[in-house]
């Protein structure tokens, strides 16, 4: 579709989140399709899990965005789908690659939405490829389990901090969840989480450099719970770390049921945002230094320090076996 | 309501298919309220049919939108509404009509959404309007039978088209059905499908001819089947005829039932969108011409070919009638 | 418009926050076609201030809302607009006022924000038309400035709070002002705020009640300052008062010019929202009391509690004079 005034920033660069909505919309699509594809018990696939996805180019007002899906890996009780984003410019006929992710389902019961069920299974053309989705299904179960463990943390307000601290950029939003946030079975697309995610994560970052920022990547994000219809979700995030030319935020999603339901405030999802900062010409522009001032903020600096050196070692890696 | 820049083009100019949302939203309103100005069972007046409508003058940013409509004629189980669109600087207080569009309803009942419920009968001023009423009702109950003759057609993918080629062009988007997009009876607007088809046909002219492009004209567009809260709807575009200013795009919309329900892909609407092409100070521009290159595309063009002449040859005879 | 899902709540009762923004929106064309009717500088008029307003009855989707507006006062600098909201059930054809609302805008010059313009003035019917909104000026000029020294004050946020405290129910949400959000002058919307303000209110009566609730009534709410396109706002809402079956909740938006500008965040809007909780056939339910803990949230539930029996009291007077 068409990218609108209200999908970008005022620099005119498309907010990550709109892609991430777009992603997922075509993810759970094809994978529900597949899921009702025989006959059985009707159902609807929810994002169970993003991969970590890097944006490799922005993406601007008027261009149009191509999405395609493809389903790469089916387990028994999930569906591992491929997800290509082109932006194409329809004056000049420009195409850029700006999105490859890789989204995990899992079919929930149209009937009973507690009730997971099986993924009819797909065909592979190489007996390697379902292989290596065996083992993409393995890793990304142990990490989902190492997530979970992770997931006391909440981020306390600071009143009166300095700037280029934690508790200066930090920011929430809360949001109702209302009936076209939601799918057939009355829970939040995750789709449109991972936009609120993106929208908080993009204004840490600007309060903490004050320039125009773009998403530059996402880390693996696991959707524990799901988000019911009537719910208040709110959105926290703050920086974890800086390079010299990026920032990490770290976003909680917490839902709150609070209208006729017994149930406590529960942490529904977590994931790391990578911003960096962008000239008026396009030119990514040096990061203030995150202000650590807590023992816990010096410790979750170190890693997001870590994770930074991996993806940049990973990255260095790919790029050689390419030059070969 | 006052247009915004979500609801135009990049040069500004307000998409046709919002405009075609707001005419049928006007439409709708007025004629579930006749269907239900008498005891009987409570209905909603569905979307049956719009007329060929041109859009006579370009609405901007900033503008409000003044939108009229009125009942001018009844059938036992239909409605024809004429509805208004004037376009008003509220700066310079300057109005100008944007739009004249003719559509018909029928009421379903809210009980059984199968159900077609009897119309009560307008009075009419004089005798002819009942008679030239019943004319146009005869006339259009006829072209809703052809097109649903022509509706096997699909549009299939061609891979590396040559620029200004039929392939070249050719553009689709998917859309799942939420619960904002539809009416009581859980079924989509005909307002939001036709945004969706101008939003599609706007991008297979930008495509071919690469300039800023707006909506001249929609021909009479038949809604053949209801479409589903839920359901997958696929709407396609290919371009079928040029002439020196203008590109007709045929637009098919195809919606699949894909969760709880047995039933097939198809076909719920299709329509032809005419566009023209504008420089920056807003004079139509040559448009290159459409290479066709199957015996079907031909034969597309010539039938695109005789539209065009005949609504030209109509257009002249209004003229020359208004001018004696 | 239709209401539709997403303008209402999970009972079905439509936010007052989409009421509030559509009468802006009526408000605003009136008013800037009105300054703009005498040959002069282009304008546009921004909201400065909407008196109290209450509730009347609930609307729910699928009804109509018809909205109308006059121009009832100018001064030299301002205008004042009354604006009625009706709602119709279109399937039974019954209509009731929801609303009723005055609006005060002033012109500002389309070439130079900062520059106020002048009004040209309107005809009365009658000499005391005028007198008494000469008086209705005077008065609301008057309470603006005296709300505008109460400005300082700023919601902290609080560790743990028990059940039924101002901590424990007090909310904020951050929002980046889009392109959409905006007048032609860049400048937000006083309906959009609006419409933030009450989700806000909602939520704070919500969490703190845990039932259906629905905005009964709004005090008059002064916009002191604009608020310009790509600064964050915070809304942030702290409960007041309650008494037997209402709540009273303070909202503050404050803005954040954090890109390009050199400029402080500054509260730009505050009010107060009533809210009732209803039970699920729609009678109002009693409320848990809110427990006060420091002075002052005890001074500040005193002074709520004035306005309260002002309003009642004022109420029953013009009972008593609409039954002699």
């Amino acid at each position: 579709r068409i990218m609108r005034p209200d999908d970008a920033n005022i620099a005119g660069n498309v907010h990550g989140g709109t892609i991430l909505k777009m992603i997922e919309e075509a993810g759970a699509i094809i994978s529900t399709r597949h899921c009702n594809s025989q006959a059985g018990e009707p159902c609807v696939a929810a994002l169970a899990r993003v991969e970590r996805t890097d944006f490799l180019s922005p993406m601007c007002i008027g261009e149009v965005a191509n999405v395609s899906a493809e389903i790469t890996y089916t387990s028994r009780h999930s569906v591992e789908v491929q997800v290509n984003v082109m932006s194409e410019n329809i004056l000049t006929g420009a195409k850029k690659l700006t999105n490859k992710a890789t989204l995990w389902y899992v079919p929930l019961s149209l009937k009973n939405v507690n009730k997971v069920l099986e993924v009819p299974p797909i065909q592979y053309a190489r007996k390697e490829q379902e292989d290596e989705g065996k083992k993409r299904y393995e890793e990304q179960k142990l990490d989902r389990l190492e997530t979970k463990q992770r997931n006391g943390d909440v981020i306390l307000p600071v009143i009166n901090p300095e700037p280029h601290t934690v508790g200066y950029s930090q920011s929430s939003l809360i949001h109702l969840v209302g009936p076209s946030d939601c799918t057939l079975l009355g829970f939040v697309h995750g789709g449109v989480t991972m936009k609120l995610m993106d929208e908080v994560a993009g204004i840490v970052a600007a309060r903490h450099c004050k320039t125009n920022i773009v998403t530059a990547s996402v880390d693996a994000i696991n959707f524990h719970e799901k988000i019911k219809k009537g719910c208040v979700i709110t959105v926290s995030g703050r920086m974890t770390f800086t390079s010299n030319k990026s920032m990490e935020i770290e976003v909680f999603v917490d839902a709150d049921p609070f209208v006729d339901e017994p149930r406590e405030r529960y942490r529904a999802v977590s994931a790391f945002f990578t911003y960096v900062s962008l000239s008026k010409e396009g030119k990514p522009l040096p990061v203030p230094q995150l202000l650590t001032e807590t023992e816990d903020e010096k410790r979750r600096f170190e890693e997001g320090k870590g994770r930074y050196l991996q993806t940049k070692a990973k990255r260095q890696a790919q790029m050689q076996q390419a030059a070969q």
